[in-house]
């Protein structure tokens, strides 16, 4: 009972329009990596964002006044917290200088997953990809892998640092539900989903991380259910959520 | 740059006062697996927890008033109920039926960590461990390996499903900090926290599922940095926590 995770390490600088898929397949053979059809591959948000040009010179953003006087508050850049609203349906929170929101996707994070790390430029910020599940499915399609999982670095409540999680997926059932199952002890189970996909996320991320150049990873020997599959699985139902 | 992960599924079912080390040890050699000083071991709270003899006879408790009145209203089991309030030292949510705590460790988690799958019994259940720190702290010298991390199901709020989570950490520091460094392009990072010890959790997740029996999993590849470690370095600060 064995995983095998390889991190990609051969990508170029991606930039807008490039073709994403045949980047990955390229560094696989450079690297000796086979994509099976039952591999399953993580792709870092910030290298699907650069592609399909979901990056934003922030010199061409003019702040909100709510924007500027919080980001003056905060000593934040009032560029980049008026991104942040645009970004966003919704103001979870916004206090001490941290600006958690609901983007328009669905997806609960700080800064709306607005990001400045590994971009060119010092007025350039990275968005979240418009529909991170369709550029999922794409880059499955043209990948002719088991599925694909678009990663990004979320904070949580209560605990410390970031992980990576899904925010879009392709091609597996992204919860794993026992509900109903007996355990090894005959014992149904009530209340046991695992997320899934967000597991392989961080799994990948262990190879992805800030400074190891490291935008892709391939995974083997994951027991995964196929699906169509969606990020949007991975939303807790706002009439369930107790922490809204 | 390559991760294995690698699950033990021949470990006998572990009782108190069982060696937990020398099980592990043995079950590695069955299966033709090595534990070096570089492998990173994780192991599941409820293997730790019948070992430490962390598991309630159901029948010896007596619910308090709001244990068996709240149990009543929302069709749970009142000894439950009141093992949960015991397991704690604040209640964050008690809402719809769910429960939310935070342990004596200081872990926040639905039911304080209390779980009745995979143990002997429908009158019994398991809580965490006195000190999964130490638990992990005693593993690893027994084990000669680089680190332990001892796993548990966490949810968390806004998004769906269980993922697993570092309880206890021995050998490693939890916390990968980058703030400060430059990333690939040179530009400072300022946020930049990666909960390592979570990362590695969810990833031995991927192999230890409810149904499956692997406990144990022994992780080659990882890159970290050795730390004396405590789990307890990943709960956030409650002055900087926004969702008390």
């Amino acid at each position: 009972m064995q995983i095998r995770i390889v991190g990609l390490r051969s990508l170029p600088e991606v930039v807008r329009g490039d073709d994403l898929a045949a980047l990955v397949v390229e560094a696989a053979a450079r690297e000796g990596c086979s994509i099976q059809a039952d591999t399953v591959v993580a792709v870092a948000q910030k290298v699907v964002s650069k592609a399909e040009g979901c990056v934003v010179d922030l010199r061409t953003i003019e702040p909100s006044p709510l924007a500027a006087g919080w980001a003056e508050q905060w000593g934040r850049d009032a560029r980049l917290v008026e991104l942040v609203l645009r970004e966003s349906r919704r103001v979870v929170r916004m206090d001490r200088g941290v600006l958690i929101t609901e983007t328009h996707h669905g997806f609960i994070a700080a800064n709306a997953g607005v990001d400045q790390s590994n971009v060119p430029g010092e007025d350039v910020a990275a968005v979240l990809p418009r529909d991170p599940d369709r550029s999922a499915r794409e880059l499955r399609r043209r990948l002719r892998c088991g599925a694909v999982i678009v990663t990004d670095t979320f904070g949580r409540p209560w605990r410390e640092g970031l992980v990576n999680v899904a925010v879009g997926v392709a091609g597996l059932e992204p919860l794993e539900d026992y509900r109903g199952l007996p355990d090894r002890g005959g014992r149904l189970m009530h209340a046991t989903v695992l997320a899934l996909a967000d597991e392989l996320a961080a799994s990948a991320g262990l190879l992805m991380r800030k400074t190891s150049g490291v935008p892709v990873v391939l995974m083997e020997g994951v027991e995964w259910k196929a699906a169509e599959g969606s990020a949007r699985l991975l939303l807790r139902d706002p009439e369930r959520d107790l922490f809204r």
